[in-house]
């Protein structure tokens, strides 16, 4: 308090600012006439923000680190490349916006999330056809059913597949390097609910890390990988569409994938098959590896 | 989970993304080789940000909306802005991390943020220098004392001072326009600890709001306004520089102020003069106006 001259305030909730009450400050100044919805979420991540700021207790100099590095963030981000969706990755928030959204019923496949290579209206083939146009990596033949959470198989389920080729890249990061649609198409099943394919077994491959959000995963002791995995959205008339992976359970990556995408509901048996007439059949060598994996989609009405 | 195929994994702590323990699983996958308080603040950081996002359980909608925010302020900043102070600054972060590390005494002068405006080496004065030197505003008498927390004068104390012009600019924002150093000083206190200038009535101004912080202000029903202010830097050996403002009590955004710098303590009383003599002797017209503001510094030994 200073000396002579101070004028006791008139004082409606939270006129000024104290350290105490800061959120609560801040928060009462939102006008009645904002949205309901932006007085309730902004209201709290003000309350969250000032609670870990005052857990933290930044210097100066650390509140200066972060919002050069938010800075950063953002100058980082162009047309093709999005660093602030590659931070809310690698800080879990993806996943956990998307497992909030995806809530199913007990049975049916989890989601995860969707990752920035998806392209819509990829070629639709019969099954069988392999996906695989550029012939690197070890061959793999996938197979498996589309279900409903009684066990019953769906028919004429859209199942759209996607994965990154041997070196690690998908299609659309390499564009006149990789044959175009390398690696993806989209399957329909039979009256038994089946699919089959092949294509080649996925591998690890790094999320862009030479921005501010690789240079923070650097620093915390993280690596930029995600485990082995091959990208399905499952989608069938009447049914909640999933949009999830498949992990393959030998990667090195598989329990600390960089951005939380493994579900353990998500990881597949791959085999490897040393079968000299399957191969033939399939016109693979050998040895192949074949993973068997059913999808089992809740219908809308059973879905928040 | 999906049926046949699906493999039980080897399981550490957290291996795996769940919506229940989320914060954990990404916390945990920090290296213990990473620097302790990085670890210490983004552990915070992470456990307050999910806790917010399940609060909120934003739509996939809601989370491109705030990446897309997010973004927008990254890209609004240049050389001359920084829009993620701005955005500091609205959200009341600025505030509470000065609070933090301004933890003084009871009856020392509080602090308030320094602003982006502040210029060092600023002209020494005489006492009663005029620093209004555009003739614009009411004229304004300021005089007070420095003095330690036992109530004793502190003599040779600095008073750097600084404050918009009448039509709600810093010098620095109008080069060219306004005379250099116009409303800027440093006053060195007597034996006394007695400190006078004249200068003009501050008032209100805006905060920079053409960018992506000013949309969100608009959004929540806040405007850009600061309360009137007069900034100070007040400081001398032996004891903690204080940066704080003095504030007019009849300004009409003073319960408002947008970056919430005001305090309690802060509101000081501008009297209205029409006194022609004195007028007179300050080289004023009446009527003019006049506040008188007594700093406390706390000794250096005294503050954490
Ligand atoms: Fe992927
Ligand atoms: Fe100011």
């Amino acid at each position: 308090m200073s000396g002579e001259g101070h004028v006791k305030a008139k004082a409606p909730q939270y006129p000024y600012f104290t350290e105490e009450a800061s959120a609560e400050v801040v928060n009462a100044r939102m006008g009645q006439e904002a949205d309901p919805r932006l007085r309730e979420v902004m209201g709290t991540i003000v309350k969250h923000l000032h609670a870990a700021v005052k857990e933290i207790e930044p210097t100066h100099e650390e509140w200066l680190t972060a919002i050069k590095f938010l800075t950063a963030v953002g100058q980082m981000c162009t047309d093709w490349r999005q660093e602030y969706i590659l931070l809310s990755d690698v800080l879990g928030v993806s996943m956990l916006v998307d497992s909030i959204n995806h809530r199913r019923p007990s049975g049916a496949t989890e989601n995860t999330i969707l990752g920035p290579f998806y392209v819509p209206e990829a070629p639709r083939y019969d099954h069988g056809t392999n996906i695989c146009l550029d012939g690197k990596g070890e061959p793999l033949v996938v197979t498996g059913r589309v279900l409903d959470t009684d066990g019953k198989p769906i028919a004429g389920a859209l199942v759209d597949v996607w994965q990154t080729n041997d070196d690690g890249f998908y299609d659309v990061q390499q564009k006149g390097v990789q044959p175009d649609w390398n690696l993806r198409g989209v399957f329909t099943t039979n009256e038994a609910g089946e699919y089959w394919y092949r294509s080649s077994k996925p591998r690890f491959y790094p999320i862009p890390d030479d921005g501010p959000v690789g240079k923070l995963l650097g620093a915390l002791g993280r690596h930029p990988n995600r485990a082995a995995h091959i990208h399905f959205i499952v989608s069938a008339e009447g049914y909640d569409p999933v949009i999830t992976h498949i992990f393959s359970p030998d990667c090195e990556y598989l329990d600390q994938d960089a951005v939380f995408g493994v579900k353990d509901s998500l990881i597949a048996k791959f085999e490897r098959v040393t079968d000299a007439d399957r191969a033939q059949a399939l016109e693979f060598d050998e040895p192949f590896w074949s993973v068997n994996w059913e999808f089992v989609l809740a219908s809308k009405k059973d879905t928040k």
